[in-house]
Protein backbone atom coordinates (compact mmCIF):
# COMPACT_ATOMS: atom_id res chain seq x y z
CA UNK A 1 0.00 0.00 0.00
CA UNK A 2 2.58 2.46 0.99
CA UNK A 3 5.46 1.34 -0.60
CA UNK A 4 5.71 4.50 -2.64
CA UNK A 5 5.11 7.32 0.37
CA UNK A 6 7.86 9.32 1.51
CA UNK A 7 9.76 7.73 4.58
CA UNK A 8 8.03 10.14 7.11
CA UNK A 9 4.60 9.10 6.07
CA UNK A 10 5.45 5.71 6.12
CA UNK A 11 7.01 5.83 9.87
CA UNK A 12 3.62 7.50 10.58
CA UNK A 13 1.46 5.09 9.48
CA UNK A 14 3.20 2.51 11.23
CA UNK A 15 3.59 4.75 14.20
CA UNK A 16 -0.70 5.29 13.89
CA UNK A 17 -1.38 1.76 13.26
CA UNK A 18 -0.22 0.86 16.88
CA UNK A 19 -3.32 2.63 18.14
CA UNK A 20 -6.56 0.33 19.12
CA UNK A 21 -8.91 0.44 15.93
CA UNK A 22 -6.52 1.84 13.99
CA UNK A 23 -5.66 -0.19 10.78
CA UNK A 24 -3.15 0.42 7.81
CA UNK A 25 -6.38 1.71 6.07
CA UNK A 26 -7.19 4.09 8.79
CA UNK A 27 -3.49 5.43 9.75
CA UNK A 28 -2.95 6.17 5.96
CA UNK A 29 -5.96 8.42 5.62
CA UNK A 30 -5.51 9.95 8.74
CA UNK A 31 -1.80 10.90 7.75
CA UNK A 32 -2.61 12.14 4.56
CA UNK A 33 -5.35 14.49 6.37
CA UNK A 34 -2.60 15.33 8.76
CA UNK A 35 -0.68 16.58 5.86
CA UNK A 36 -3.04 19.08 4.89
CA UNK A 37 -3.77 20.60 8.08
CA UNK A 38 0.02 21.76 9.34
CA UNK A 39 -1.35 24.12 12.23
CA UNK A 40 -3.32 20.97 13.58
CA UNK A 41 0.07 18.97 13.50
CA UNK A 42 2.01 21.43 15.38
CA UNK A 43 -0.82 21.19 18.74
CA UNK A 44 -1.11 17.55 18.10
CA UNK A 45 1.94 16.67 18.00
CA UNK A 46 3.10 18.21 21.00
CA UNK A 47 0.13 17.25 23.00
CA UNK A 48 1.21 13.81 22.15
CA UNK A 49 4.93 14.34 23.08
CA UNK A 50 4.00 16.01 26.62
CA UNK A 51 1.51 13.71 27.56
CA UNK A 52 3.13 11.04 29.36
CA UNK A 53 5.00 13.96 31.66
CA UNK A 54 2.12 16.20 32.34
CA UNK A 55 -0.27 13.51 32.90
CA UNK A 56 0.35 11.30 35.94
CA UNK A 57 -1.53 9.23 38.64
CA UNK A 58 -3.28 11.33 41.83
CA UNK A 59 -0.95 10.07 45.25
CA UNK A 60 -4.09 9.07 46.93
CA UNK A 61 -6.76 7.32 44.23
CA UNK A 62 -4.73 6.80 41.33
CA UNK A 63 -7.03 8.36 39.30
CA UNK A 64 -5.35 10.84 36.25
CA UNK A 65 -4.57 13.94 37.29
CA UNK A 66 -1.91 16.92 36.21
CA UNK A 67 -1.51 17.64 40.36
CA UNK A 68 -0.27 15.60 42.73
CA UNK A 69 -3.44 15.22 44.36
CA UNK A 70 -6.44 14.86 41.88
CA UNK A 71 -9.61 17.28 41.85
CA UNK A 72 -11.54 14.54 43.57
CA UNK A 73 -9.64 13.72 46.27
CA UNK A 74 -8.87 17.62 47.10
CA UNK A 75 -12.42 18.10 47.02
CA UNK A 76 -14.00 18.42 50.88
CA UNK A 77 -17.24 18.38 49.74
CA UNK A 78 -17.40 14.90 49.28
CA UNK A 79 -18.67 12.06 51.86
CA UNK A 80 -15.10 11.12 53.48
CA UNK A 81 -16.24 7.87 54.71
CA UNK A 82 -17.03 6.26 51.38
CA UNK A 83 -14.32 4.72 48.45
CA UNK A 84 -15.43 3.12 45.52
CA UNK A 85 -13.37 0.55 43.77
CA UNK A 86 -13.39 1.12 40.02
CA UNK A 87 -11.42 -0.36 37.35
CA UNK A 88 -10.25 2.66 35.54
CA UNK A 89 -10.81 6.38 35.08
CA UNK A 90 -13.50 5.86 31.79
CA UNK A 91 -15.39 3.97 34.16
CA UNK A 92 -15.02 6.74 37.07
CA UNK A 93 -16.05 9.43 34.74
CA UNK A 94 -18.85 7.55 33.77
CA UNK A 95 -20.13 6.96 37.55
CA UNK A 96 -19.19 10.64 37.98
CA UNK A 97 -21.96 11.69 35.45
CA UNK A 98 -24.61 9.87 37.18
CA UNK A 99 -24.22 11.86 40.28
CA UNK A 100 -25.47 9.12 42.55
CA UNK A 101 -21.86 8.51 44.12
CA UNK A 102 -20.42 11.52 46.58
CA UNK A 103 -17.66 9.75 47.88
CA UNK A 104 -13.66 9.04 46.53
CA UNK A 105 -12.45 7.00 44.37
CA UNK A 106 -9.87 4.00 44.54
CA UNK A 107 -8.50 2.99 40.76
CA UNK A 108 -6.84 -0.44 40.09
CA UNK A 109 -6.40 0.26 36.20
CA UNK A 110 -5.54 -3.53 36.42
CA UNK A 111 -8.23 -6.65 36.94
CA UNK A 112 -7.05 -9.73 38.41
CA UNK A 113 -6.45 -11.59 35.30
CA UNK A 114 -3.90 -14.72 35.32
CA UNK A 115 -3.88 -15.36 31.47
CA UNK A 116 -2.83 -11.66 31.27
CA UNK A 117 -0.44 -12.08 34.22
CA UNK A 118 -1.80 -9.65 36.36
CA UNK A 119 -1.74 -10.93 40.11
CA UNK A 120 -2.20 -9.47 43.11
CA UNK A 121 0.75 -7.84 42.95
CA UNK A 122 -0.22 -5.58 40.33
CA UNK A 123 -3.55 -4.42 42.07
CA UNK A 124 -1.37 -2.65 44.54
CA UNK A 125 -3.42 -2.67 47.08
CA UNK A 126 -1.18 -1.62 50.08
CA UNK A 127 -1.93 2.50 49.18
CA UNK A 128 -5.15 1.76 49.31
CA UNK A 129 -5.52 -0.64 52.55
CA UNK A 130 -3.39 2.44 53.92
CA UNK A 131 -6.02 5.06 52.84
CA UNK A 132 -8.79 2.72 54.54
CA UNK A 133 -7.13 3.14 57.99
CA UNK A 134 -5.98 6.61 57.72
CA UNK A 135 -9.49 8.26 56.73
CA UNK A 136 -11.59 5.90 58.57
CA UNK A 137 -13.28 5.01 56.04
CA UNK A 138 -16.76 3.03 56.71
CA UNK A 139 -18.01 1.50 52.92
CA UNK A 140 -16.38 -0.06 50.31
CA UNK A 141 -18.03 -0.07 47.04
CA UNK A 142 -16.88 -2.49 44.40
CA UNK A 143 -17.94 -0.85 41.03
CA UNK A 144 -16.37 -3.26 39.05
CA UNK A 145 -17.75 -5.05 35.66
CA UNK A 146 -19.50 -8.26 36.17
CA UNK A 147 -16.86 -9.97 34.04
CA UNK A 148 -14.68 -13.09 34.84
CA UNK A 149 -12.11 -10.65 35.74
CA UNK A 150 -13.84 -8.11 37.73
CA UNK A 151 -16.12 -10.79 39.99
CA UNK A 152 -12.70 -12.61 40.91
CA UNK A 153 -11.28 -9.34 41.92
CA UNK A 154 -14.25 -7.89 43.67
CA UNK A 155 -14.22 -11.66 45.84
CA UNK A 156 -10.20 -10.55 45.82
CA UNK A 157 -10.69 -7.16 47.71
CA UNK A 158 -13.78 -8.02 49.54
CA UNK A 159 -11.49 -11.27 51.08
CA UNK A 160 -8.38 -8.45 51.89
CA UNK A 161 -11.18 -6.44 53.49
CA UNK A 162 -12.42 -9.07 56.51
CA UNK A 163 -9.78 -7.94 58.69
CA UNK A 164 -11.07 -4.32 58.57
CA UNK A 165 -14.00 -2.69 60.33
CA UNK A 166 -15.60 -1.85 57.29
CA UNK A 167 -19.36 -2.21 55.03
CA UNK A 168 -18.09 -3.68 51.88
CA UNK A 169 -20.99 -3.20 48.79
CA UNK A 170 -20.83 -4.29 45.03
CA UNK A 171 -23.39 -2.96 42.23
CA UNK A 172 -26.32 -4.61 42.20
CA UNK A 173 -26.26 -7.11 38.79
CA UNK A 174 -29.82 -7.36 37.09
CA UNK A 175 -32.13 -6.36 33.79
CA UNK A 176 -30.90 -3.09 32.42
CA UNK A 177 -33.73 -0.61 32.86
CA UNK A 178 -35.88 -0.61 29.16
CA UNK A 179 -34.62 -3.88 29.05
CA UNK A 180 -37.29 -6.76 28.34
CA UNK A 181 -37.16 -9.21 30.47
CA UNK A 182 -37.50 -11.82 27.49
CA UNK A 183 -34.36 -10.23 26.24
CA UNK A 184 -32.07 -10.95 29.59
CA UNK A 185 -29.07 -13.62 29.60
CA UNK A 186 -30.31 -16.33 31.70
CA UNK A 187 -27.37 -15.62 34.47
CA UNK A 188 -29.00 -11.91 34.57
CA UNK A 189 -32.39 -12.91 35.30
CA UNK A 190 -30.95 -14.91 37.96
CA UNK A 191 -28.72 -12.44 39.90
CA UNK A 192 -31.80 -10.33 39.06
CA UNK A 193 -34.07 -12.72 41.36
CA UNK A 194 -31.05 -13.51 43.98
CA UNK A 195 -30.97 -9.83 44.19
CA UNK A 196 -34.42 -8.77 44.25
CA UNK A 197 -35.71 -6.15 46.28
CA UNK A 198 -38.64 -6.33 49.25
CA UNK A 199 -41.26 -3.47 48.24
CA UNK A 200 -43.66 -4.34 51.46
CA UNK A 201 -42.77 -7.26 54.20
CA UNK A 202 -45.66 -9.82 54.65
CA UNK B 1 -17.23 13.19 29.08
CA UNK B 2 -14.26 14.32 29.75
CA UNK B 3 -15.41 16.51 32.31
CA UNK B 4 -12.79 15.51 34.77
CA UNK B 5 -10.21 14.44 32.93
CA UNK B 6 -6.99 16.88 33.27
CA UNK B 7 -6.40 19.54 30.79
CA UNK B 8 -3.31 17.96 28.79
CA UNK B 9 -6.07 14.71 28.13
CA UNK B 10 -8.62 17.42 27.55
CA UNK B 11 -7.15 18.98 24.86
CA UNK B 12 -5.35 15.69 23.31
CA UNK B 13 -8.98 14.56 22.94
CA UNK B 14 -10.17 17.77 21.68
CA UNK B 15 -7.28 17.77 18.95
CA UNK B 16 -7.95 13.76 18.48
CA UNK B 17 -11.60 14.81 17.77
CA UNK B 18 -10.83 17.05 14.44
CA UNK B 19 -9.07 13.89 12.59
CA UNK B 20 -11.79 12.03 10.32
CA UNK B 21 -13.74 9.52 11.47
CA UNK B 22 -12.45 9.88 14.80
CA UNK B 23 -14.97 11.22 17.33
CA UNK B 24 -15.00 12.29 20.86
CA UNK B 25 -15.45 8.53 22.36
CA UNK B 26 -12.89 7.23 20.09
CA UNK B 27 -10.31 10.18 20.58
CA UNK B 28 -10.66 9.71 24.49
CA UNK B 29 -9.44 5.74 24.24
CA UNK B 30 -6.80 6.75 21.94
CA UNK B 31 -5.26 9.47 24.65
CA UNK B 32 -5.87 6.90 27.28
CA UNK B 33 -4.21 4.10 25.59
CA UNK B 34 -1.55 6.67 24.44
CA UNK B 35 -0.91 7.57 28.36
CA UNK B 36 0.14 4.05 28.85
CA UNK B 37 2.89 3.50 25.89
CA UNK B 38 5.33 7.06 26.71
CA UNK B 39 7.81 5.51 24.05
CA UNK B 40 4.83 5.71 21.18
CA UNK B 41 3.88 9.65 22.64
CA UNK B 42 7.54 10.54 21.97
CA UNK B 43 7.89 8.64 18.28
CA UNK B 44 4.03 9.98 17.01
CA UNK B 45 4.19 13.16 18.80
CA UNK B 46 7.76 13.83 16.67
CA UNK B 47 6.78 12.48 13.28
CA UNK B 48 3.34 14.30 13.33
CA UNK B 49 5.30 17.68 14.35
CA UNK B 50 7.48 16.98 11.11
CA UNK B 51 5.78 15.71 8.97
CA UNK B 52 4.79 19.28 7.32
CA UNK B 53 8.04 20.13 7.16
CA UNK B 54 9.73 17.15 5.89
CA UNK B 55 6.86 15.93 3.23
CA UNK B 56 6.51 18.23 0.12
CA UNK B 57 4.77 17.87 -2.97
CA UNK B 58 7.35 16.66 -6.32
CA UNK B 59 8.45 19.45 -8.13
CA UNK B 60 6.90 17.87 -11.15
CA UNK B 61 4.10 15.48 -10.63
CA UNK B 62 2.82 17.21 -7.38
CA UNK B 63 2.65 13.35 -6.01
CA UNK B 64 4.34 13.62 -1.79
CA UNK B 65 7.84 13.35 -1.68
CA UNK B 66 10.76 14.35 0.79
CA UNK B 67 12.85 15.07 -2.22
CA UNK B 68 12.52 17.90 -4.67
CA UNK B 69 11.72 15.01 -7.07
CA UNK B 70 9.67 12.05 -6.45
CA UNK B 71 10.91 8.89 -6.81
CA UNK B 72 8.71 7.76 -9.73
CA UNK B 73 9.89 10.99 -11.38
CA UNK B 74 13.48 10.34 -11.08
CA UNK B 75 12.82 6.33 -12.49
CA UNK B 76 14.32 7.04 -15.74
CA UNK B 77 13.03 3.30 -17.04
CA UNK B 78 9.20 4.33 -17.26
CA UNK B 79 7.46 5.52 -20.70
CA UNK B 80 8.60 8.81 -21.08
CA UNK B 81 5.64 9.59 -23.10
CA UNK B 82 3.12 8.87 -21.15
CA UNK B 83 1.24 10.66 -18.49
CA UNK B 84 -1.80 9.78 -16.26
CA UNK B 85 -3.65 12.42 -14.20
CA UNK B 86 -4.96 11.26 -11.00
CA UNK B 87 -6.92 12.74 -8.14
CA UNK B 88 -4.06 12.43 -5.07
CA UNK B 89 -1.41 10.17 -3.95
CA UNK B 90 -4.07 7.81 -2.54
CA UNK B 91 -5.46 6.62 -6.21
CA UNK B 92 -1.49 6.85 -7.55
CA UNK B 93 -0.43 4.17 -5.28
CA UNK B 94 -3.78 2.15 -6.01
CA UNK B 95 -2.39 2.43 -10.02
CA UNK B 96 0.91 2.06 -8.92
CA UNK B 97 0.09 -1.41 -7.23
CA UNK B 98 -1.59 -3.07 -10.00
CA UNK B 99 1.51 -2.81 -12.24
CA UNK B 100 -0.37 -2.17 -15.30
CA UNK B 101 0.73 1.71 -16.18
CA UNK B 102 4.44 2.81 -16.48
CA UNK B 103 4.68 6.27 -17.00
CA UNK B 104 4.19 9.42 -15.30
CA UNK B 105 1.44 10.76 -13.21
CA UNK B 106 0.67 14.37 -12.49
CA UNK B 107 -1.50 14.57 -9.47
CA UNK B 108 -4.44 16.88 -9.10
CA UNK B 109 -5.21 16.93 -5.63
CA UNK B 110 -8.35 18.61 -6.16
CA UNK B 111 -11.28 18.07 -8.29
CA UNK B 112 -13.70 20.59 -9.96
CA UNK B 113 -16.10 21.39 -7.96
CA UNK B 114 -17.42 24.82 -7.95
CA UNK B 115 -19.97 24.53 -4.93
CA UNK B 116 -16.22 23.79 -2.54
CA UNK B 117 -15.05 26.65 -4.66
CA UNK B 118 -12.40 24.65 -6.66
CA UNK B 119 -12.34 25.72 -10.02
CA UNK B 120 -9.60 25.27 -12.68
CA UNK B 121 -7.39 27.70 -11.13
CA UNK B 122 -6.86 25.59 -8.14
CA UNK B 123 -6.09 22.76 -10.34
CA UNK B 124 -2.76 24.51 -11.53
CA UNK B 125 -2.80 23.11 -14.88
CA UNK B 126 0.08 25.78 -16.00
CA UNK B 127 3.28 23.11 -14.92
CA UNK B 128 1.15 20.29 -16.27
CA UNK B 129 0.70 21.90 -19.61
CA UNK B 130 4.60 22.73 -19.52
CA UNK B 131 5.55 19.05 -18.63
CA UNK B 132 3.32 17.90 -21.99
CA UNK B 133 5.68 19.94 -24.02
CA UNK B 134 9.01 20.19 -22.63
CA UNK B 135 8.91 16.03 -22.27
CA UNK B 136 7.12 15.56 -25.63
CA UNK B 137 4.37 13.69 -24.42
CA UNK B 138 2.04 11.36 -26.52
CA UNK B 139 -0.80 9.94 -24.16
CA UNK B 140 -2.39 11.63 -21.28
CA UNK B 141 -4.48 9.45 -19.48
CA UNK B 142 -7.37 10.68 -17.45
CA UNK B 143 -7.73 8.06 -14.36
CA UNK B 144 -10.29 10.29 -12.41
CA UNK B 145 -13.26 8.64 -10.39
CA UNK B 146 -16.47 8.89 -12.62
CA UNK B 147 -18.26 11.23 -9.75
CA UNK B 148 -19.71 14.26 -11.17
CA UNK B 149 -17.08 16.37 -10.46
CA UNK B 150 -14.24 13.84 -11.81
CA UNK B 151 -16.25 13.85 -15.26
CA UNK B 152 -16.32 16.86 -15.20
CA UNK B 153 -12.90 17.34 -14.66
CA UNK B 154 -12.12 15.17 -17.21
CA UNK B 155 -13.90 16.53 -19.48
CA UNK B 156 -12.33 20.17 -18.96
CA UNK B 157 -8.85 18.61 -19.14
CA UNK B 158 -9.48 16.87 -22.40
CA UNK B 159 -11.24 20.67 -23.38
CA UNK B 160 -7.66 22.16 -23.06
CA UNK B 161 -5.71 19.32 -24.26
CA UNK B 162 -7.67 19.93 -27.83
CA UNK B 163 -4.69 22.78 -28.41
CA UNK B 164 -2.09 20.11 -27.74
CA UNK B 165 -0.33 17.43 -30.17
CA UNK B 166 -1.75 14.35 -27.55
CA UNK B 167 -4.04 11.25 -27.51
CA UNK B 168 -6.39 11.79 -24.93
CA UNK B 169 -7.60 8.62 -23.31
CA UNK B 170 -10.09 8.05 -20.13
CA UNK B 171 -10.53 4.76 -18.31
CA UNK B 172 -12.92 2.62 -19.25
CA UNK B 173 -16.08 2.71 -17.15
CA UNK B 174 -18.45 -0.83 -17.08
CA UNK B 175 -19.31 -3.81 -14.67
CA UNK B 176 -16.94 -4.27 -12.30
CA UNK B 177 -14.97 -7.66 -12.83
CA UNK B 178 -17.24 -10.37 -10.47
CA UNK B 179 -20.30 -8.32 -10.37
CA UNK B 180 -23.54 -10.02 -11.38
CA UNK B 181 -24.42 -7.82 -14.24
CA UNK B 182 -28.10 -8.00 -12.13
CA UNK B 183 -26.52 -5.70 -9.38
CA UNK B 184 -24.93 -3.10 -12.29
CA UNK B 185 -26.36 0.37 -11.63
CA UNK B 186 -28.19 1.27 -14.95
CA UNK B 187 -25.74 4.44 -15.87
CA UNK B 188 -22.79 1.65 -15.23
CA UNK B 189 -24.15 -0.53 -17.67
CA UNK B 190 -25.41 1.88 -20.46
CA UNK B 191 -21.64 2.59 -19.89
CA UNK B 192 -20.86 -0.88 -20.51
CA UNK B 193 -23.18 -0.89 -23.35
CA UNK B 194 -21.54 2.14 -24.93
CA UNK B 195 -17.76 1.04 -24.09
CA UNK B 196 -18.59 -2.47 -25.54
CA UNK B 197 -15.06 -4.16 -26.66
CA UNK B 198 -15.19 -6.11 -30.59
CA UNK B 199 -14.36 -9.36 -30.06
CA UNK B 200 -14.31 -10.52 -33.51
CA UNK B 201 -15.46 -8.23 -36.10
CA UNK B 202 -18.18 -9.60 -38.24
Amino acid sequence: MQNHYPPTLKKLIEALSELPGIGEKSASRLSLFLLSRPGLCEILGDLIKELPYRVKLCKYCRNLSEEEICGICQDETREKEKICIVENPVNLLHIEKTGIYRGYYYVLHYLLSPKEGFGPRELGLENFLKLIVERKIKEVILALSPTLSGEATSSYIAELLKAYPVTVSKLACGIPMGMEIQFADPLTLKKAFQGREVLKGG
